[in-house]
């Protein structure tokens, strides 16, 4: 049937969406969210309905993502006519219904979710089948090898890659700045691509982005690459899984994340990765909370890295407090730095060198932790960064000092003494960012004490860092509200550990979908 | 933070959603799907937030639902704020999860439901996790205690109300314009409601529609109700259970239906209904598939009326072909009106008197088919429907030749000899809406005939009506293409039946959302 067109003249988030009227619709025998197809010259598209009561008669609106790829203009006419129900739907409709998929079936959805075939409702419903049903494994390698062949990949023509990456959890977890330059000091090639914080205080790429640009094209990453043998690029843009992407889209409202291995292994794979070192924070306040969970999803990503060809070696870390003392992303830029220059805290050093030496032992390196150790002494690390910096267009003769913060400060201070027997994570991401990270960059918490310390009534625990009176403001009251440190004389002796009210109260925890 | 309007000056299919720039979202910390406050002079609304890049910064769009409720006009300046997450996310996230759900968790979902609190996303996740995880007795019945609480009722001031459904999925099935008749002839009051097709070549709202018209308000109800003891009225518009038609809006697309209980009952309780009878289609071809599966939702229905105080009698009825011969509202409509008039065919007057004498039995009259049979043997139920259709505002005059079927009629004869071993529900239906039902409502297919009859070679199985030609053609092909009926010298000597291509086809059962 032919429809004049009306733009809408907004966009609809990526989406192909039209709208048309109740009427016509009816008569075409299309509801809302059902596929149409739209051909307008030799160009011909699916995209989703949504029908609409009091719209102009046989009037398609067209949004924005539709109108460029039909190049159609006001008042022109196209013909649209209601699509099959793509094959990918049947498949999401087993796996709802309890059914392990196959991997051209997989395929077929993955194919769909990056041709905008399916809607939202198909979408959330999939993920949450995914998430409820669970995944094999042999569905999982399905989904990370949709996901790859769906996307963008790069050969930096070189051999062996190497790469690192956090499946996250902790905040100030800057272990990825100190990870690359002593990796690539040894001579090895390690094209790190990282995440922005979506409900984080700083994602590594945030905390990069204080030293120099990281928003690189495949042209400048490889330049990186030939120049340093290594860079420290945003991989947002780049378009290397594009599935995932979107699926996180879905996956976030709902705070669910049935896509955790083939997110991440699928985005390796696509730089070339071969050498993959997992980090896999544990414990309380941690995204994993037990060894035991820890253990399981090592063996996945083990098994999935050998259908993939991937050798990876997993660490397990300790998660139950803050990486080092800074959280949000200048606060993590300077401390990186200084760790680098070998100034750095221990936790910080100790981590960062671990993971560089599970590579370099799968290199056939001995010793890797104190090799990688040597390479911070030296100034080699520190070196490389700078080169890392340089080439990415940052300045490489910055210092920790240069790097400007958040210029108001407030501090929160102990109202017991005893020892620090726990620090409560998620406060302390959830003050950085009242403070303003990751936006702000300047802002986040600067903690001044760690488990163990001793305390004395009136000591500064931690300082809030923040560009913006008001919300300093807003920190601190939050910090005042949380019991964000733990400080008793000892561990245990406070036997209370909580109390269930018996007004049922919203309490809910935030989820976290960093990778 | 304050935004100036934007009036987008289109509708949202009744979702309350706003457009807002990146760049703003992601200093408010507002991403895709989530929701904020907005306020204008006195008012306040939560929607849900669509972010788009290159959108004007500073700037709200507002579809027209947002639009009506503020009451605000283009260039305005209004106040956004992220809006906290509501609580019924935190139960849609447990039931995800698996856990059973209280009441009044049920509730806040419900409530949230209705008043758009809920993104596409977050309905589709949990009616998906309604199907997979199952609900427990106690969910139903929060479910449609919550369905009716957010809902109108209607008090007709007369006791007992009767009532009488059907869960659907047999084409033809117009029982009920003989039931309502025979019930209030016999001085019951039975007050119905019917629904519209969605999938189905016609729901009982179409075909009654071809007699009278069927879009009543409450005030029409009550008056029809008044005159005649009943009402054959179309129950979409009547705000009865909000929340059902919006969760089947998520439920269509998906093809599940795991609130069918609470969508049936919740509507039959907004009408005070206290006796009602259910009639469970059995068999292949129907929504339900073997008797065992009859006895366990009657089961359901049963113990969910006590708990509503319906008294609910189920009565399971054979499924394996179409009620009478007709399917298409005009076709329909025309042996209805033949039945009642007592010259119908047999298995659609004993359907109707035999759920009518249920109904009459929980009254405590003996021997209710009988009575049932009699009403109409003796003209009474005629004589009611005439009524009916008059305090409607329908011709009570109208005879059965009056009725206007499709001026395009095509003859599908048999290529076999031997018995009609079966007739395939579901192509019928296909055939029938690709003639054109139920939007053209003398479309359809007329039967010539069904099981067990004796058929030669050439003998005319069914004949489909259509008002216009090419939608005939494509009827006809689907026709020549499908295995509509079954001829065959004796059941079960032809041996293969059916048989597996190597090359997988697509090869999906149609999802029927009709109750």
């Amino acid at each position: 049937m032919e429809f004049k067109v009306k733009l809408l003249g907004i966009r609809a988030g990526g989406k192909q969406i039209i709208v048309i009227d109740d009427e016509y619709a009816s008569r075409m025998g299309i509801h809302s969210s059902d596929r149409v197809t739209i051909e307008f010259k030799n160009k011909k598209i699916i995209a989703i309905t949504n029908v609409a009561k009091d719209f102009p008669k046989k009037t398609i609106g067209i949004y924005e993502e539709v109108q460029e790829k039909l190049k159609v203009t006001e008042g022109e006419t196209v013909k649209v006519q209601a699509a099959e129900r793509p094959e990918s739907l049947g498949h999401i409709r087993e796996k709802i219904n309890g059914r392990k998929l196959r991997q051209e079936e997989i395929k077929s959805i993955i194919l769909d979710v990056v041709e905008r075939h399916l809607s939202d409702v198909e979408l959330a419903s999939f993920v949450t089948s995914l998430h409820i049903r669970g995944t094999s494994i042999d569905e999982v390698e399905g989904l990370t090898k949709a996901m790859i062949e769906t996307g963008k990949t790069i050969d930096f023509g070189k051999s062996p890659i190497l790469d690192k990456h956090s499946v996250g959890g902790v905040p100030g977890d800057k272990t990825t700045i100190l990870v690359v330059p002593i990796v690539a000091a040894a001579g090895f090639t390690i094209p790190k691509t990282s995440s922005r914080a979506i409900t984080s205080p700083a994602g590594t790429a945030d905390r990069v982005e204080v030293l120099c640009p990281v928003d690189l094209n495949f042209e400048e990453m490889r330049e990186a690459v030939k120049k340093t043998n290594a860079c420290l690029a945003w991989g947002g843009a780049l378009d290397l899984a594009p599935a995932d992407d979107l699926l996180i889209q879905v996956e976030y409202p709902l705070s669910i994340d049935p896509l955790l291995l083939p997110s991440i292994l699928s985005k390796k794979k696509a730089i070339g990765a071969q050498y993959l070192v997992v980090d896999i924070p544990t414990g309380r306040g941690s995204k994993i909370k037990t060894i035991g969970e820890a253990q399981a999803l090592a063996q996945d990503f083990i098994e999935l890295g050998k259908r993939l060809d991937i050798h990876i070696q997993c660490g397990v870390t300790f998660g139950e407090q803050p990486v080092g003392y800074a959280i949000g992303p200048a606060l993590e830029a300077r401390e990186a730095l200084l760790a680098v220059m070998n100034k750095g805290p221990i936790d910080l050093v100790n981590k960062a060198c671990s993971l560089a030496g599970l590579l370099f032992e799968m290199m056939g390196i001995e010793n890797g932790e104190q090799k990688a150790k040597k390479i911070i002494q030296s100034g080699k690390a520190e070196k490389k960064l700078r080169e890392i910096i340089a080439v990415q267009g940052g300045n490489p003769k910055v210092q920790p000092e240069d790097i400007e913060l958040g210029k108001e400060v407030a501090e929160a201070r102990s109202k017991e003494s005893g020892r620090v027997q726990w620090i409560n994570n998620r406060y302390i991401a959830q003050i950085a960012r009242a403070a303003g990270a990751p936006k702000s960059n300047g802002a986040g918490v600067l903690l001044n004490k760690k488990l163990g310390d001793k305390v004395e009534v009136g000591d500064v625990l931690y300082r809030i860092y923040s560009g913006n009176k008001q919300k300093l403001n807003v920190a601190v009251r939050l910090s005042e509200k949380l019991e964000t440190f733990g400080v008793t004389g000892k561990f245990g002796e406070k036997m209370l550990v909580d109390r269930i009210p018996t007004e049922k109260v919203s309490y809910e925890k935030p989820f976290v979908l960093e990778r």
